[in-house]
């Protein structure tokens, strides 16, 4: 499972704090901490605030502590422009989606770096309820890019999860989109893990069943807190039990370091 | 999700230790704990000892503390026999399986009581390594059952995981007969947590993600140890997120009532 490190994030108040006082120190050691933690990606999102000098100053801050690839995190085409420029090396795009304005302006910086790609089954009218509108906007993205030529391997469509507190079907529906797109494209899937239990008390142990969930559907990268031990302990368990830790060797490794949160 | 409490079996060795000496206090209050953690039923076992004898003292013993229904488990038909005579109420039998002779001794009282019944997919020659032969060996037990005017309403396939340490497909393995089971033959599914688990460090953390990822296969019931709060609590979380707890009800009451471990 790719991990994407997400606690790089405005909406998050003590990183906004750090982001506008330009406290290098605090967010290059987030960086650190998340890079040793195993995440793969560093999610940045600076959406809270001036959100284009906020993100090339992230950029620039964060790449002087670590060489992890950055997912750069925004709805604006503009500031993601500016922060792909930035890169040093590979990076990701957080997110392209079908709602007009954000196609047209996200479309050609997918094509031009050819990075892996977060897309969202979301359009103009938002999100669909059900799982089938959400696999037809998964198709129309997967048909456009193929027909650009952009290297599906590298997309991670996300499904959307919506909160099971507005609905008690709604991670289900999730869980049919996540199985449905992999059987029937084979292209990646992802997700953020905090949504589904918007509104509900003690989320923490909604989001990390929900991992253990969506690894069961074959998902292949969550946006997610790599410093959050039962998170991570769900992560190792769970690929231990999906067949993709050969002799439990990765489990017993993480035993033996004091890895697991019991 | 029918939760079957496993803690009065003389495999613990404290259990055993109180089944000797006729300890009534510890017996009673282990299964009015259980009771009042939720269980539906109450595991007993007493092969480890003169088990007919242990069986009809454990068995009265219970049933003096309380209402519970039993779920008798034993290889013995004979032990069977002897338990479901004592018991007051309805009760469950664990189990029946394809080995001749536990087939001949037990499918008598399956079909005189008409009881619940935990099936296994074993016979003569062990447990089958492929799902394909596990499945082979369900619709035997279904077909003989259905023949013999059996309520497949109330019969319970265990599809027997083998340990992931073992072979790491093992428990992908039987997630597959889980829901293939469910699929063809629209009959119950059950398991023990524990088995998965075996010779691996930190059994306890395999053993509650096997039991959310069972839950997202549709597994109805789970011989499992109503005590263990970070066992319920992965069970009340996958309810509410395989869209069994409408609005969220019984989570939030769970956490209001401090039952939730973090």
């Amino acid at each position: 499972m790719l991990i994407i490190g997400e606690k790089l994030n405005s909406a998050i108040p003590r990183v906004q704090e750090a982001v506008q006082s330009r406290d290098a120190a605090f967010i290059q050691d987030l960086a650190r901490r998340q890079a040793a933690a195993g995440a793969h990606y560093l999610d940045l999102n600076t959406s809270m605030g001036n959100e284009i000098e906020n993100m090339e100053w992230l950029v620039g801050t964060v790449q002087q502590a670590v060489d992890t690839p950055l997912c750069i995190d925004t709805t604006d085409p503009s500031v993601m422009a500016r922060a792909l420029k930035m890169l040093r090396g590979a990076g990701m795009i957080n997110s392209i989606s079908l709602e007009k304005n954000r196609w047209d302006g996200m479309l050609p910086l997918v094509l031009d770096y050819g990075f892996p790609v977060i897309a969202l089954t979301s359009d103009d009218n938002g999100i669909p309820k059900t799982a089938q509108d959400r696999l037809r906007l998964a198709d129309m993205i997967i048909n456009t890019l193929f027909a650009k030529n952009y290297d599906l391997d590298k997309l991670y469509i996300d499904p959307l999860v919506l909160p099971v507190a507005v609905d008690s079907s709604n991670a289900v529906i999730f869980f049919r989109c996540l199985r449905e797109i992999k059987e029937t494209y084979k292209v990646k899937t992802v997700s953020g893990l905090s949504n589904v239990s918007h509104s509900m008390p003690a989320r923490k142990i909604i989001n990390r069943h929900f991992l253990t969930l969506c690894l069961a559907c074959g998902m292949d990268a969550a946006i997610m807190d790599p410093l959050d031990n039962q998170l991570m302990t769900a992560l190792i368990a769970g690929d231990l039990l999906m067949g993709n830790d050969r002799y439990g060797r990765n489990y017993i490794k993480a035993h033996r370091a004091g890895q697991l949160a019991d």
